[in-house]
């Protein structure tokens, strides 16, 4: 592997940084760990848990240098570097699809819900912000690793694929609340795909030609809902029941 | 008025930096803009829009280098000084407690969702980011002109101010999902106040002995949701029917 350089999305691997994260993505992805990278500032339990971990499959590697320079700060004791890759989306699961989402922190939040609401395939429609951003994993506090992530060029290639998927694109001007989308969905027994847009100007238009466009209703105090609450709110709405005590 | 300084806590103004946050406050608390200081490049629309506003009550001074110099760059082309102000909460309707909350982004989110689903009154418990700070009015996108925003002391001096309120404390270890507390709240004629704590440590143990504490059910593939996100899970179910198309 050639010497590490500070994250540009044209490398092909990435980094999970902090303990959280990288923790995540040795568990969870530990064939795409290349190696960890770990200040001598780290404490014992943490060094502990990490050697358990990496157990000789994964070089821990005690490079501060190295660490400050692709994190561009101090504060942060362990990386991992992991190689991008990007994983099949289950046909046969409920999708969340992002199209032309361009706010790496947003989509980092984004992600870590979906997760927990069991949504673990997600769409991603160019042109899109870099979902292998380290600022994007960071934000998913390492959700990433647990999730089957694919990048489509335009959404007639992501629906090419995934014809049988019953679409619900979230738009303003929509007619139908989400209650009823929501009502649609459980009597249904085929998979969904629940498709966002753009934290500014929403989906285009054109989307609203799909079966079931769907709005969250709220007051006219304001203009539209902050995109990754509009995503909570609807994978809440669309998954409640399904998770216990 | 002294001459206009970079903001920080201690001055007794602020800044809504931008059109959309600065038309915002001069809608909704025209009293309290003391004047706006705009750049020679707005565009003429925007200029009659601000004038129209404005009808000599508010001045309009063209000042780049103090606009520079408030908003720390040079891509922002207006911005509305406002006296910082605090406002009675409405006792008998419901509440948002926020309970020391330290990011201002996600603060700013949640004022704009609350106003959203129609919860104008806001409790924050010090210690708490600085909701006057510039990044949290702009983050609401100015909702935060139509709210009532109260800073208390403590949690105590808030529940003996509204002590008839119902309590509804969000912890992770509460039994009762949210759906139980949205029924119990629906049944209900008495206000409710909905308590969030810190965006990493949550709210302390002892809010469980509160009435209702209560839970939104994910799976455990995450520890828990973003703040922003389970506020507006939960202002969504708990106005859920409110609102029409």
């Amino acid at each position: 592997m050639p010497k590490l350089e500070k994250y540009t999305k044209k490398i092909n691997y990435t980094y999970a940084l902090g303990a959280f994260p990288s923790i995540e993505a040795i568990i969870h992805q530990k064939d795409k760990v290349h190696k960890l990278i770990v200040s001598p500032l780290i404490n014992t339990s943490l060094k502990e848990k990490l050697d358990d971990l990496c157990k000789n499959q994964i070089r821990i590697e005690e490079a501060p240098k190295a660490l400050e320079k692709i994190t561009g700060k101090d504060s942060i004791l362990v990386a991992a570097v992991v190689e991008k890759y990007f994983s099949d989306l289950n046909a046969q699961s409920n999708h969340l699809v992002l199209h032309n989402i361009m706010d790496g922190g947003n989509l980092g939040t984004i992600l870590r819900t979906a997760l927990g609401f069991g949504i673990r395939n997600i769409a991603i429609i160019k042109p899109a912000t870099d979902i292998f951003d380290p600022n994007v994993i960071r934000a998913s506090m390492g959700a990433m690793f647990q999730l089957n992530v694919m990048e489509f060029d335009c959404f007639d290639d992501y629906i090419a694929q995934y014809k049988s998927h019953v679409m619900y694109p979230f738009m303003l001007h929509a007619s139908r609340p989400l209650e009823e989308s929501v009502h649609i969905f459980k009597q249904s027994d085929k998979p969904a795909s629940f498709i966002f847009g753009n934290e500014g100007s929403g989906l285009p238009e054109e989307f609203s030609q799909l079966e079931n466009p769907t709005r969250i209703l709220h007051n006219n105090s304001i203009d539209s809902l902050n995109l990754a609450n509009a995503v909570a709110i609807a994978l809440y709405a669309f998954t409640e029941g399904s998770f216990t005590k």
